[in-house]
């Protein structure tokens, strides 16, 4: 997602993370994030609406990558593989952002309401996937447990990325997680 | 879950659903819950932290039966059978408390702390049955595809089941949901 970053944001970026790192997320300050950057806070908050915002402004960016992902595929793919294709899309989009995603996701892992942040952004995104499949024409209750169980994908296949000892690219591994779906769930 | 309940702590659970319908959950207090169910405060705190543990009790409960369900599964099951019994479980157990259950979903539909609690829940409850998945022999990321894959089923049947005007049993819910995930699936 590098193109979509103004280098001030890349700056402040880079400062959360290390501060978070260092002196946990809650011990940081916005103005300690602007200085370790070498900007003002006038400048973090053109940005940012507050300090979690760092974590989470890729969500919105990534949800419409998703969706338009999804819409883009031919009427004729069954309701996973378009599915298949918004995961893909995501993979391919965080893969340069590898070295944030593992920081970011040490500092998510530590604490209680950032944890619960990312589950109900991952709620929002599994909604929005479903409303994108029900345009497609696909019922609700089949479009929300597909739009379900593929962010289970995407929620397996990312705790591998950032959590494994050299890892695969992302993509690798939404596909071989999502084969794994087809074989726990085949009869 | 009728046999879990005692008295009081029905007729607690009935007057706040009751007050959290007519004023709205955040503007019904503890005091006015125990008034209404001819209970004092003292008595209140006796079964509930707060009141919003008055929506949430029986997640505690509702996760050790559906663990001892997984668990007890012979070791032959695979996975997602395992998952379904839990699942069966939890159905089984929830369509007694059908009014109960639709009342609790529209108060927790109104309110998005709510709905975020929700969401935190099944995610524990997620998690609790990767575990014991795990402890079966399931590796990591297969227990964990499979447990959340298991959620999805659940929710969907749930939302069908509290909403829908006159829908069939929970359990049945849940096994028409079970169906629908392998049908996506299937290639």
């Amino acid at each position: 997602m590098g193109r979509w970053k103004p280098d001030g944001l890349g700056r402040l970026e880079d400062a959360a993370l290390a501060l978070f790192g260092e002196r946990g997320y809650e011990n940081t300050t916005v103005a300690q994030i602007a200085a370790r950057a070498g900007l003002t806070e006038r400048t973090f908050f053109r940005y940012f609406a507050d300090k979690r915002e760092v974590l989470f402004w890729g969500s919105r960016t990534l949800q419409e990558l998703m969706v338009n992902a999804l819409i883009n595929e031919p009427q004729s793919a069954a309701p996973l593989e378009a599915v298949a294709a918004a995961l893909d899309a995501a993979g391919t989009a965080l893969q340069g952002r590898f070295e944030i995603a593992r920081r970011r996701h040490t500092v998510i892992a530590a604490s209680a309401e950032l944890r619960e942040r990312e589950l109900i952004k991952l709620a929002s995104l599994a909604a929005a996937l479903a409303d994108a499949l029900r345009r497609r024409g696909t019922s609700g209750a089949t479009a929300t447990l597909t739009a379900e169980a593929g962010i289970a994908v995407f929620r397996v296949a990312f705790e591998r990325w950032v959590t494994e000892t050299a890892p695969k690219e992302l993509p690798s591994l939404i596909r071989e997680s999502l084969e794994e779906l087809r074989g726990v769930t085949a009869r």
